[in-house]
Formats: structure tokens, sequence, C-alpha cells
């Protein structure tokens, strides 16, 4: 087992009607003054932000709000967020919505904490944060693992480049988690956010190096209960118990607990991230839904033992020991039908794109940064390997 | 699923070595004076103290030391250590061992944060803790989780009465984790922290209450891995990744996760609680070894369908379906045997205590608080109930 830090300080209020506590939960931290960020106005249409709102002010909490995250969340959108909390004096970013809010209101909150520098910087990865205001969630979708994760994913549309940065000062104070609020989510939403869940810890479980038994046992359980309740929330949208075990598990996905012990690089997001950066009308989950399983093709053979413990073990399959290769690809193929079972897309045209050999050579390019990076997957995937997974989804 | 509140903001820092950085850990946090609290000495004899101490002094960190904390921790010593925390001022308690050091450090923290407040007082359930020292850990034994949790159990010499308080103002601020200095722990001390271990996730997993299909995954997958890590490190001590799986078992296993979205009582833990109480030479974990077989003898029959999950999902056992009973039995003796296995004991006698009828009845009215509560098991346990699990444990 590697060595690690484990460090997941969110406290997580789960259930029932639990927004309805968050005057009373942001007055126990003593915040006086709060900025309510989200997204393109659900969450207002539904009545949420007026519950919100009502809860807020009885408790003498004053707010200013700002709306209008994107999808892909723009760096524009949070400079001018940024500006509002500064003048405003908000003390507190409060995210009502899922990983685009979250996101954007992790970058309001390092750039309102030092209106100086321009969170570009960060993304960049020219300085690391040094100081932030809390985060405070009201959860709406559940997928992106944001309500607990340290990263923050932008897109700049300058150059159209989407860019990350980690830091365990954006963590969230609090998230606030009642699976009610993800009855409305629609069909491709719910299945854009299973396969965005399963793939936190998947590209987790793909790792290179190292041997964490009891994680790999975690993350295995994990994936059996998501893709049973990813089912289940496919066809009634309104059972609270798997919407329950979507939200919980979209926590804990992605805040580090399922890939203790190992190192990871996540192949995947990494490819995806260029995509849904150059294509601003790809979801991210239907964006990994087709890279995903590309990747899983061209690299399995460099680790059939591993892609045959995640087909046994988690789809249950028969290992083949004469052909292991077999139930390496049974697990890939078991893969790409649950997501298409769920109505995603394994091919780029199902995308609703075609890019071209020269966009391709682009976002191939962009995501080795421009030459000067490697992944450091089961081979190394420079360009040309990116440009062959891009093949391998067509 | 039932709500939740899951908090675990303890920063983990685990792997080789990770000791040696205590002294810059401290600093980070911005503390200058700490007090170290410790037990019988070993941690002084194998040189742990001293490199602990070179490293804080190397980063100008001040202390005093309080040791001498023994199995069962008692109260005396405790406020023995927060007449000397709070005349010196200490900042910061450092516990360096395992879960009665842990447990003593937190009784301390909170003492000493309020000395106008006798301790006895959180301990006896009059008033919640409102403020404690932060708290800091030296893991030196895999079995309490104590090193993330929120509960705290001391041994009152005054009437030989174990109590405990929950507070997340005891969780500790962070947790050093080296599974290499769980080497020289004896066989009989990682067979017990191996039981301690199963016993936090199995307690809450036999819960009375609600569906939680991820937890159970998370519990079961847990329990697989603790059962083989435990088999490896009983026969080769200085396993690395056996004592590691154990050591971060042992932490997940009592921070909440492996009970979310169920509500759960620990019976056993209740009673082991007062046999450990009056027969102070009774390990916590061997206790367990002996009562929780004898509990679930007594209570499978009241839940059937729960002990067949626990015998296929974590035993691989068949299930029998034209007689339930019989798995739910089998996965129990599997039980028993895996702790024989350990060199555990599964009976009484075993633990070289012979209690008269007259010691049972009393433990068993301590247990229920003197007739003040029932246990919420899958049927209601009182006194009387309590006793007939002495006598199958015999």
């Amino acid at each position: 087992m590697k060595d690690f830090e484990y460090y997941a300080p969110t406290r997580v209020f789960f259930g029932h009607g639990k927004e309805e506590n968050i005057g009373q939960i942001i007055a126990s931290y003593g915040y006086h003054k709060i900025m309510i960020h989200y997204g393109g106005g659900s969450a207002k249409r539904m009545g949420l932000l007026d519950r919100l709102e009502t809860s807020l002010s009885a408790a003498g909490i004053a707010y200013v709000e700002c709306g209008g995250v994107q999808p892909n969340p723009k760096l524009s959108l949070a400079r001018e967020a940024i500006r509002i909390c500064v003048q405003e004096k908000a003390e507190l970013i409060l995210a009502v919505g899922g990983g685009s809010v979250i996101d954007s209101a992790k970058c309001v909150a390092a750039g309102a904490a030092a209106p100086e520098i321009d969170p570009w910087i960060y993304l960049n990865r020219e300085k690391d944060v040094e100081k932030a205001l809390p985060i405070g969630v009201v959860l709406t979708l559940s997928a992106s693992g944001s309500e607990m994760s340290s990263s923050c994913v932008i897109t700049n549309e300058d150059g159209w480049l989407k860019r990350s940065f980690n830091s365990d000062l954006v963590r969230p104070l609090f998230a606030i988690c009642n699976p009610e609020l993800t009855y409305s989510v629609s069909k491709f939403q719910t299945g854009c956010g299973t396969v965005d869940i399963m793939m936190h810890t998947l590209e987790r479980y793909f790792s290179t190096d190292g041997e964490a038994p009891l994680t790999d046992r975690l993350a295995e359980g994990l994936l059996k209960e998501v893709i049973a309740a990813g089912r289940v929330a496919d066809q009634n949208p309104t059972d609270y118990d798997a919407r329950a075990t979507l939200m919980w598990a979209s926590s804990l996905s992605h805040n580090g607990l399922t890939g203790l012990g190992r190192d990871y690089f996540m192949s995947a997001h990494q490819i995806e991230h260029e995509l849904s950066g150059m294509f601003d009308q790809v979801a991210h989950g239907a964006g990994l839904s087709v890279l995903f399983p590309a990747w899983c093709r061209y690299i399995y053979k460099y680790a059939v033992d591993r892609f045959c413990q995640y087909a046994v073990r988690v789809w249950n399959l028969e290992m083949d020991f004469a052909h292991p290769e077999n139930t390496a690809l049974a697990g890939i193929q078991a893969t790409e039908a649950y997501f298409r079972s769920l109505g995603m897309p394994t091919h780029l045209k199902e995308l609703g794109i075609d890019p071209t050999e020269a966009q391709i050579e682009e976002m191939a390019e962009k995501a080795t940064f421009f030459g000067t990076r490697t992944f450091p997957d089961y081979i190394p995937l420079g360009k040309e390997e990116i440009v062959d997974i891009f093949h391998l989804a067509e």
C-alpha cells in the first residue's frame, strides 16, 4: 500500500428536508453575510431558493445572489461573482446546484479571499491557493462529488481551455444532501451522473501501481451499488433509496476514499476535459461514457489481471482462466452495455459532434499540455496514443 | 436509508516513517506547547518518544510528558493529566499509543479546556462537552478506531464504572498512522485488535432498522479484508500490507462510515464495557470475542435474513434456502472459528475469570444503567436477557 494523506473534513447533513435548516447551520458557524451561487434557474423555478432564503432570513443571515453558472462553468462568471463577493463583503459562498455550481463557487471562494490574484493563476498552476472563503453546498445533482472534493474545474473562454486546481482549502465546510432534491433530474442527466460517479472510482481503481486490497473492496462495493441504484433511478426517478445511494456514492467516490494507497492519474477524465472544453455542448458524464470504454479497449492488454478482477468482482462474470483477455474484455463490454442501458452514448457521433482530424489532434495536443507531459498510464500516453483513443471512440 | 450526519475531519498521515514529521505537522497548525500522553512505557522503551521529541525540538515545539495510561484508562490519571495541562498551558494533547491512550487524551482535552468542570460530568452524561483542546495521535495499535472517532471510554475506579461520552469536539485534529509502529504488537494484542476492528463494523451492520445497501457493501468489503489481513499479521507480524490494512480499517471501522443510514446500538460493546469494567484484566477485544458470539446465538433467530446476508457475503457460505437458520448459524460459527484461529477466547473462562451469578447480575444491572434503559436490539434486551447472554458465553 502506498503512503497517503486522507482529509475529508466536510460535514455532511444527509436526508429528507435537511435544506430547511440552512439558516441555522450557517448561523452555527458564526457567519452573517453570504453569497448564494446557483445555475440556470431551476433552483429558482422549483422554489428551492425561496425556501433557502426563508430559512436564512429567519436566522438573520443576509445574502446576495449570483446565478447563471453554466455546465462546464466559465471563468468570466466566476470573476464577476468574485467582484460581487468582495463588494458585498460576503463571508461564505453557498453553492446551490451540482458540480458546475460547486466548482464555480470554489473558484470564487479562492478569488474573493485574495482579490489581487486572478483565479486563472491557480487554474494554470502558476501558484497554489493560499486562502479561500468557506463554502457551503446544497446539492441538487448526484454526479461530480465536488461537494467533498478538493478539485475545481473551470473553462477559460479565452482559448477554451478547461483547467483545474486542487486545494484542501476549497473542500466545502458543509454539504446538505437531500436525495429528494434530485427527483426532478432528467433521465439523461441522471445517466450522466451515474457514469460520472462510477468514473471517479473506476479511474482510481485502474491505477498503475500498488496493491490496496481494502481500497479495492470499498471501490468494488460502491460500484455494485451504484450500478444497481442507477438502474432503479433510471426507471423510477422518485425512488428515495436509489437516489440516496447515488447521492452518497457521489461524495464517497471523489473525496479520496476509493483511491487511497494507489497513485492514479485519471486518463479518461483528462481527455474528456479537452472534449467538453472544445465542444461546449458535451456533458461531462456523456463524454466519459464515450471515452472510458475507448480507453479500456486501448489499455486493457497491459493490465489484464486488473481488468479481470473488475469483471469478476463488480460484474460477477466467470473467470476464463485459459483466456483471461476474454474475461477482461467481457468486463469492458458489460460496462459499455450498462452505460447504453442508461441511454448514455458510447461513440463520439452520439454526442452530436463529429470532430475533424485536426480537432482531434488539437485536443490531444492540449491534453498533453502542448507536449509538456505524457500520461503515466499502464503505458505512457502521449499525443499519438490519445489520438488513437479518440479514434477508438468514433 | 435513514437520515445521517457524517463528520470525520481528522487529517490522516498514513505510511512509512510519517511520525518523523511530527514537529513540522504540529508547527503547521501554529501550536507551540503540547502535552505528550502515553501508556505503560513501550513507546519510551522502543525509542519512539525520543524520535518524536527530537522532531518536536527541531520544530521549536515545547512539551511536557504524562505517561502511565493503562488499558481500560482510568479517570484518576486523566484528572492528573488535566492538572498538568492547565498548569503548563499545553495547547494540544499528543496521544502516543492505542485506544486507551487516545481515549484518555480525549478526556484530558475536554477537561483541560474547561478545568472548572470535572470530566466525570461528561462521562456520566450530565452535560455535553462544549470545548476541548485539539488532539493529535501517533497510533501504535490498530484496534479501537479512536484516532478518528468522537467517542471516549473511561473507567472511574470509584465504583468501577466504565462510561463513555461522544463529542465531535474530541475527534482528533490529525492522526499519524505508520503500520510499521505496530510490528511489535504481540500476537494476542493483534488478535484483540482484529476482533475490535471487526466488531465496530459488525455492531453497526447488525442494526435493527433501515436498508442501507451501499453502507452494507462497504462494511462487507472491509470485513473480508480485515479477516484476511488478521490471518497474515497473526502469522507474520512484520507484513507491511497486512498491518496497513488493519490500521486503515481500524480508522474506517469507527469513524462512522460503516454504519451510515442505519440506527445502531452496539449491544455487545455495551455488555463488554461492564465486563472489563468489573474485571480489569479483561482486554476489550478479548471480551468482545467472548460476548459477540453469545449475543449472536441469542439474537439471530430474530434477524435470520440479516445473518444470512452476512454469512453469504462475508464468509462466502452457500445459502441454504430451505433452512436459512442453518446459513445464519454457519456464519456465526465461521466468526467464532476465526476468532479462535487468532488465539482469541470465546468463553468467559478463557478470559481467566469465573464470574459468580451475583456478579453477572450486577454487570447486567449496570449495563441497563440500573434499570433505566433497555437495549433497542432486534428484541428489547433488559437485565434478564443480558444475564442470558452472559450464560451463553460461559
